[in-house]
């Protein structure tokens, strides 16, 4: 069911594969946290493996009653939008390929979803559900601790690439707000 | 040293009730986390209190070098603000009271400070550590995952908050730039 990506073959076709792969993007370098392999099967054994056919929206924004979920892609990409204020025009935030995380917003608090995922071609995910992660703190706190501050550095992250945007956004109204007015002065 | 607040007596002028008053705000319904007060006096075990006089600026924007703590207020009044792109003109994002957090994202990841924060009145604060949460999450990994939980969740609610703030810009800078071609046209 899974098309193999473009820069090679793919063996993720199965669950047994699926989460051996999801270990090992757990141990790369670029990747969420820093684990050995054995701490990485550790963590992937609470996460579940998904496959999800191309062109399906699997975390839809304002949504409040999803089970609050994260998905490490192992296989595919992934379009991350949000729908403007005037809730016409949905703005592409982000598109995202293996080893990448969704979701992790939505894991940690508990209101709607913020913005929508959809699979642009098939994909296939590693889950961890709000159970799962509680299940890992439970059974391996230090695990849990480490996965967390893992998704605290990443939300801080994006918090601060959000705020260069709006200091953008300021500078951008500020310098139209200025032209306006020359315009209703002339 | 401590100035009373204007609601009400303070007892937080030495260690040990800056101590106490630090595990009864973790403890708040409103607090970072749902803790036991046994919980948080254990958490608060690994902050230590520190005075700072009313008008210091005790997190500096862009600072890289500072040792990354965050700092519960718990007494006194924080102003946390950040210098636009222009780099003239300081912008306050939020005036914070006792009971809030300050500096988690410097907390959680190594980057540069995103934001500056200066003391309004004279302020008691319990900080926490890069050095005091590892061995908070050496030594209690459950309570170290709570609170890591509980950082996550606040920076997910931020995280919330400026989306919701760039949508609303978007919007801004979409409608001044159709006045400006109005303008242009006639």
């Amino acid at each position: 069911m899974v098309e193999p990506p473009s820069d090679g073959p793919s063996d993720a076709t199965t669950g047994d594969d699926a989460f051996e792969r999801a270990a090992e993007w757990l141990t790369a370098p670029t990747a969420l946290m820093s684990l050995s392999i054995e701490e990485a099967r550790v963590v992937v054994g609470y996460m579940s493996p998904r496959f999800i056919p191309a062109d399906t929206t699997f975390i839809k924004e304002g949504d409040a009653h999803d089970e609050g979920f994260m998905a490490l892609i192992l296989d595919g990409e992934v379009i991350v939008e949000s729908i403007t204020v005037s809730r016409t025009e949905p703005v592409t935030i982000r598109v995202l390929g293996p080893g990448s995380v969704v979701g992790e917003v939505g894991l940690v608090d508990m209101e709607p979803r913020s913005a929508s995922c959809t699979t642009s071609t098939d994909s296939m995910f590693a889950i961890l559900s709000r159970e799962g992660l509680a299940a890992l703190i439970a059974n391996e706190p230090s695990l849990g601790a480490k996965l967390l501050l893992a998704i605290a550095a990443r939300l801080a992250e994006r918090l601060r690439d959000n705020a260069r945007k709006l200091r953008l956004y300021a500078k951008l109204a500020k310098a139209m707000h200025q032209e306006l007015e020359r315009y209703a002065r002339s």
